[in-house]
């Protein structure tokens, strides 16, 4: 076993992330106490929430501490364990950061489930059966419960949440239009996900094509991106509409908070809009997994997956990510 | 029976309304025809919902034409009746426009509610015991849903709905807060209606205020302004808090839309945001009304009224009532 390699938080950013926010430092690796298990990271996710942990700024979980390793989901297996739960050679994933962006990690059990890689490879839970899938999961069906017939619109619709939630959107029945940025990404979701339509947001016909993309309006917005797509669907939302809010992708970056004009909509239309983040909903975790195991099994639903290679590479590719660079989920391989 | 006096939308507000988008005409009193009955109008109520139809905007309610009676509940009396419903004597409310800003009315009975004067005199039904109460019932307690020892914050807290919405929070067991404008609201608000503060958004520190008036945080907030006095309350929004979205009277007449920048506190902050207007909850309409009544036999919600009089100062008292001027319930006295 050669040593541990890290990525921590070396500085916060001041607007855009860069490069030089994080630093790659050796340690040597932890060995488990009683209690405890060490872990050997295969994958690492790659997901926007980790941006608001770089902040000092309050959100739903504390701030990163400089020099912190940085947060993040991981799979991987089971080396040695003093853990009743646990054994050495079970494949395990961290859905909830618990052991973060680094190659050996030792928990004491908590955030951490066995997952059967005979059923999916280890990196699919954490994507499609893993964190990105059950938000999708809950807050299309838990929160913004779309009828069959109703026009579902999906922000982000080629990342790791929004492909799945618009993928569930169909089985369910309904019309579906994604928000992507680009062509290429556009016609991913049409042609590979099976999405109704696709609006490219930077082909500057914001209006326009949600009008033609959704004619009958829009019932059910799952919001991933914020500013001025949001304002744009805002426009177009129908009488008793609803809005799962899941996340501000396009402000995470931002200095100065973008100033949305389309909050008559929510009076005027009677919308009810949830903010809402998975951790608060892990009763329904088993459920979800269930059903996204079976959809995806039988073939009902399809995933993408970009990978960047080492640890090394996960700034940059995080970087990326919060551009936009992605289609799918974001993955980096470890070993 | 003298002759009728209405007055009609003469032309559209461009942002503020002024006294010459309303006209004062002369009209011959309509006899009811079969199945129809004739109200004598004794009160008006004046109601921020008014400003939406006088645009040509799209709105939960269709625009008034231009020459169109002005919508408005009433109060009055039935002069003759050849509906089956009402008989000559009765008083009955419209508390959905029916009859609007005139001193006689013919019906077919829809929007038309006999009330008891015995109980409460007329106007009260357009008050506490009408849309404005119901509004704040409904709101409160099946949308936001405050539980005791919550801390609820209301705006327009003078105003028709919010002094009754605070009081019924009170009853509920909340730390209630209001936001008005001025000290003499302000002082109202806490020493005739019993709120446990008021923060007077005029005084220019809204921030500190509110935090002093709710150093635990918000709750539920029971919203009827917008604008900046929204944007304040939602930089001290808790975790899992509620928002009623009842009104946005400080847009009403802007000709921009205010620009909201705290909306990322909705995700962080996992807010429930609903839209509503009381005419979409019809049927909890007799048990808000049963409430309130007794409420108000008990002494334990206190009312207040500012009524214009006469027909002809209706124009001159809405435009007041836009700008904030009246305490409590906004009426004109017709007879």
């Amino acid at each position: 076993m050669s040593g541990n390699l890290q990525i921590v938080l070396a500085s916060r950013p001041k607007g855009r992330v860069i490069e030089e926010n994080f630093r790659l430092v050796e340690a040597p690796v932890s060995r488990p106490g009683d209690g405890q298990l060490l872990v050997r990271n295969h994958w690492l996710s790659l997901d926007p929430y980790m941006r608001g942990r770089m902040d000092e700024a309050k959100s739903y979980a504390r701030s990163l501490d400089l020099g912190e390793v940085m947060v993040g989901s991981t799979a991987g297996e089971v080396l040695e364990s003093r853990h009743p739960g646990f054994e050495k050679g079970d494949w395990v994933a961290g859905n909830f950061g618990a052991l973060g962006w680094q190659l050996y990690g030792v928990s004491d059990g908590r955030g951490l489930a066995k997952i059967d890689t005979a059923i999916a490879p280890a990196q699919r839970y954490l994507g499609v059966l893993g964190m990105p899938g059950v938000t999708a999961w809950i807050g299309l069906l838990d929160i913004a419960k779309p009828k069959p017939g109703e026009t579902v619109v999906v922000s982000a619709a080629a990342g790791a949440v929004g492909s799945v939630v618009g993928q569930i959107a169909k089985i369910r029945g309904c019309r579906v239009v994604g928000i992507a940025g680009g062509k290429a990404k556009c016609d991913h979701v049409v042609s590979a996900l099976g999405f109704d339509a696709c609006v490219d947001y930077k082909a500057g016909r914001l209006d326009q094509d949600l009008q033609a993309a959704a004619p009958k309006g829009v019932d059910v917005l799952f919001e991933n991106v914020g500013g001025e797509v949001l304002d744009a669907v805002l426009r177009r939302m129908n009488a008793f509409s609803r809005i799962a809010l899941c996340g501000l992708i396009s402000q995470y970056n931002a200095t100065e908070p973008y100033g949305y004009r389309g909050l008559r909509a929510l009076l005027v239309n009677r919308i009810r809009l949830q903010g809402f983040i998975v951790a608060d909903h892990m009763e329904l975790w088993p459920q979800a997994v269930r059903e996204l195991t079976g959809w995806l099994q039988a073939g009902r639903i399809k995933y993408c997956e970009t990978v960047a290679e080492g640890l090394e590479n996960a700034p940059k590719a995080f970087i990326g990510m919060l551009r936009g660079e992605n289609l799918g989920k974001q993955l980096v391989k470890l070993a």
